[in-house]
């Protein structure tokens, strides 16, 4: 038992130095980068598709995918306009470090404004192996329910930005949105959150004006 | 790489041995078990709560609910009706065989005739650790998207039992249920499926008799 723990914690110290690593890349390549979480089906591929369109004709976009298995999601992304890398994790639950550095020599980072990393659908692993992005994005989405930040709340501790997705599906499910924002904000006071419809586009705009910021600061920088 | 490897397999070879063990101890008791799995969100205790009403008065149920935080789940399903022990993972993104053997322990199971057990939400985790019951239910969710079972195949392979919940979201999202089904088709042919909406109750009945007649059949087995 000792052993095995052991063996985690040199795991996740090996991760977290190879985060740094990633971050002195991308910061060298004044790329701003994010980390995008979520459930399966929340809406992560779907918020990409959403983004693209908008900012693609301003700034050059890449978007590294994870997935248990298939290109599905790096094909969308590619097909909305970024340079798409696919990650396929062998059955790992989530991205690590290791797994972006070698997804970002597939890439010429100095001809990039944004990296989106759309990290494989899970709502506990992904939290705990920071892979030295700009920012962590998490994505809720309405038909989930409302009581994920209370029984999730490592990754609502994690993120700097909470999309809320599906607001369009909110007359047809169960969903109390002062209890869903009680337990986000007593994990995570100052988050900064989205309420968007990927389906219908209701605000992405506020979403994208954030990221435009972002991208902006970090040129500047 | 390869003292990670191995201590990994060690983990997988204990928890099935473990397994092995649930299973003798809930055959002698002579009750019925499921291992249910999804998502986050997908309807794992709202389909125990659709369930239990229906059975409670003919047979003794119990209900084993895990979580990485809250007695949220656990709560519900005593709610409803159930014999109810949470199991709070510790973080950990499954419940494994020795998990369950602690909670077992905590049950007289002499006195049940069905036992629930509601894994964590994870569409990737609980695919690997076994964990003695008779048979495996996976729970997929309209609103999650129809090309669940490409993206998380391992979670199709090994289930005896694929329910399609939230049907009533079928008009408000985009979900080819050919497309789904084809999936499902290539990875579980034989796997029996039970579209339901655990909102509006529909297809719950088909559900209820699946689960009575493998009560029954355990019972005189």
């Amino acid at each position: 038992m000792t052993k095995n723990i052991s063996v985690v914690e040199k795991v996740h110290s090996a991760n977290d130095q190879l985060a740094i690593e990633n971050k002195q890349q991308l910061d060298q390549a004044g790329l701003f980068s994010l980390n995008i979480m979520a459930s399966p089906g929340a809406g992560k591929t779907s918020l990409i598709e959403r983004t693209l369109p908008i900012l693609k004709d301003d700034f050059k976009i890449a978007a590294i995918d994870g997935d248990v298995a298939t290109s599905i999601d790096a094909d969308r992304a590619a097909e909305a306009g970024a340079t798409a890398v696919q990650i396929n994790t062998g059955g790992q639950c989530h991205i690590d470090a290791h797994m972006l550095r070698n997804a970002l020599m597939e890439l010429d980072l100095d001809g990039f404004d944004l990296l989106l990393v759309e990290n494989v659908g899970n709502l506990i692993c992904p939290a705990s192996f920071k892979l030295g992005t700009d920012k962590n994005v998490l994505i809720a989405s309405i038909p989930e329910g409302d009581d994920k930040p209370y029984k999730y709340p490592a990754m609502y501790q994690d993120v700097d930005a909470l999309i809320i997705n599906k607001i369009d599906l909110l007359p047809y499910v169960k969903f109390d949105m002062d209890y869903f924002k009680k337990g986000v904000q007593m994990l995570n006071p100052d988050l900064i959150t989205f309420p968007v419809s990927c389906t219908t586009g209701e605000g992405i705009e506020e979403w994208v004006t954030w990221v435009t910021e972002h991208i902006e600061i970090k040129k500047t920088s």
